[in-house]
């Protein structure tokens, strides 16, 4: 492999690619990232690739001889970033295809890697359903939902995000069993107005690690919104396509809950506020529920038209917050934790908010009112002694 | 004590006091900032002491009664950040003046605290040697040498910077026993001018923790630049004073290592280059020296006028640069740990850099070309067997 490429470009690159480089790679070879050079095309292409999630790009290069190596990601990407941007990088490997010279101007840095035999093929599935995407609207169902899924490995299916397409659009969800976030897109589908390709695709759902669903939803921060992402989805493996970019991910194995029967039918009590105002309060309020145990008391007044926030952390201190309220119901009292509440209420994007509940001890659900967005974010309230 | 004072006054002396506040306070009440009220002075006055780094700053305040209460400094200076600034704060101690009430707007809290009585005495010196400092150059003086200080706290005296006056001008110096930092500022005094107050000074020499000197550097950063820094010194205790806002340091005990005779008083090699290429050279070589033993070796080729700069991580990679230099001397090599160059680099304010040497195993010294700045950082070269 021999080639000259801007130095711009390669940094971009590896930064991207590098997103599925593993911090604690299984195997040696998963702690680097592909090159591969192809004479025909003038491309070189780099892939990081995680097992799970894989990241492929390709960038124009001018190349002297075809050939491919696997380098240390994080070094190579280093020592790339901070060479002079004024010159060409000229990248020619050895004979035994395992160390690259790298040279700008003054520098020549040589770097050990492995052989690109070594490195696992990328499963890129662009057979079975396919799908073309505003990306926009993508990145807007995981960042609305992903907050809600576990952390906690040993979850496993609800560590992710859960994608349901019936044809028209798509419902994401994600939950980590003390609350739950929907949000239901129905124009995300660039390709939903010719009705024959629509009805053609079959519902299917599908769970996506949200590990790898935060590296996509950067990298859809920096695509162009106006170009529609190619979605092809077939044997638990989903593969983006944007342009020159490609994302692949395993899908989690079993069956997502069941989680529509979660949300009630009715409320008998229907609150609704200023969210921004709500956010300030609970965000003051919970600098002293985070010395305790994160409980908040929520208590309506239907006399004053006032919602009171209150929380107690023992020997430390007590806080009150009062809020209007336009409030249908009868007086009640209720408690959650206020993390829970901010993580939900930050990704709305409405100006009021409506809190709908029935019992102190049946969920909750915050939605947005005035909104187009069709979110719904359900809390279990925690159950207090009086 | 019972007063009210706008959320911006307050918020923005809770940020500077809670700077000598400890994260681990070996005391429960450290952990604590004092509050105290004067109906006199119409002043709230405000302290954070760790026992070595003190600071006290006043805003104004309406005071309906007079008192005093000491608040846990992290728990009460969030409250107060994230309250309302568009309306005055009240605050309440209650009777045993081990709680205040914090009233805003829509918002109450009650904050548990514990008595004033408990908060240790300020060591406020105000007699002793007195002498009026430029704010610019005391931050220069310590952002300049503070870097060369040691980290391990077994080393004790050189934890900390050592400044010496003697009459006309001060001198700052910090060492790890690697490395040696010396800033000579002869124009630092306000009053050296009138030649009878600097002859009645007498010569003296304090070495001030590396920890607190970097909140002084904090603090300077936001003072008046025309506003002379007043500097008391008595008893192993420091007090800068500015305005309304008093820090106090206490000195390290000993005596600082005479630091002078390490300088080499010739040279016989001396070389001259850019100090923004040799730093840019020795970031990208860094990335792979660090993956090793962070060794560098500089090569110097009389005929060329060039330097070379190389590194060897081994199974890794090997990294060179090349740099054009003026140059005196004879060849030769001689090797650094790369972190101690662009640490001392950084701080020189020059565009070009002198690097004076002897042998590859005696100090070699960097010091500024052309700059009004008295600078001279001395660094060990590392021996290496070829």
């Amino acid at each position: 492999m021999k080639l000259s490429c801007s130095q711009f470009e390669l940094n971009t690159a590896l930064q991207l690619v590098s997103r599925a480089v593993s911090n604690r790679p299984t195997h040696p070879v998963l702690a680097n990232v592909l090159l591969a050079a192809d004479e025909v095309t003038g491309k070189l292409r780099l892939t990081g690739f995680d097992l799970s999630l894989g990241i492929q790009t390709s960038i124009p290069a001018s190349i002297e001889s075809s050939g491919a190596i696997t380098l240390p990601a994080k070094l190579f990407g280093e020592i790339v970033s901070k060479l002079s941007n004024d010159s060409p990088l000229l990248l020619t490997t050895d004979e035994s295809c395992q160390q690259v010279e790298l040279t700008s101007k003054s520098s020549t840095y040589q770097v050990r890697g492995m052989l690109a035999d070594d490195f696992p093929d990328l499963p890129l599935v662009e057979s079975g359903t396919s799908l073309k995407l505003n990306p926009l609207l993508l990145s807007s169902a995981i960042k609305s939902t992903l907050f809600a899924s576990s952390t906690d490995d040993a979850k496993q299916l609800l560590t992710g995000v859960n994608l349901t397409f019936d044809g028209y659009g798509i419902e994401s969800a994600a939950t980590d069993g003390h609350r739950l976030a929907v949000l239901n897109l129905t124009n995300i589908l660039c390709n939903s107005k010719d009705n024959d390709i629509a009805s053609e695709i079959d519902k299917f759902s599908i769970t996506l690690p949200s590990k790898s669903l935060r590296e996509v939803e950067k990298f859809l921060s920096t695509c162009d919104i106006n170009q529609p992402i190619n979605f092809f989805i077939d044997k638990g493996q989903v593969v983006f396509i944007s342009v020159d970019d490609i994302i692949t991910i395993r899908a989690l194995e079993g069956s997502y809950p069941n989680y529509s029967q979660l949300l009630p039918e009715t409320f008998e009590n229907v609150l609704e506020f200023d969210r921004k105002e709500f956010i300030a309060s609970l965000e003051r309020i919970a600098v002293l529920a985070d010395q305790h145990n994160n409980v908040i008391k929520v208590t309506t007044d239907s006399t004053a038209n006032l919602i009171k926030i209150s929380t107690d952390a023992q020997d430390i201190g007590t806080g009150f917050e009062s809020l209007p309220i336009s409030f249908k119901g009868e007086s009640f009292q209720i408690a959650f934790n206020v993390r829970y509440l901010l993580d939900g209420l930050k990704v709305i994007d409405s100006n009021f908010i409506k809190l709908s509940c029935n019992a102190p001890t049946t969920p909750a659900v915050f939605s947005p009112v005035d909104s187009d967005s069709n979110f719904t974010y359900l809390v279990m309230p925690i159950q207090i002694r009086n």
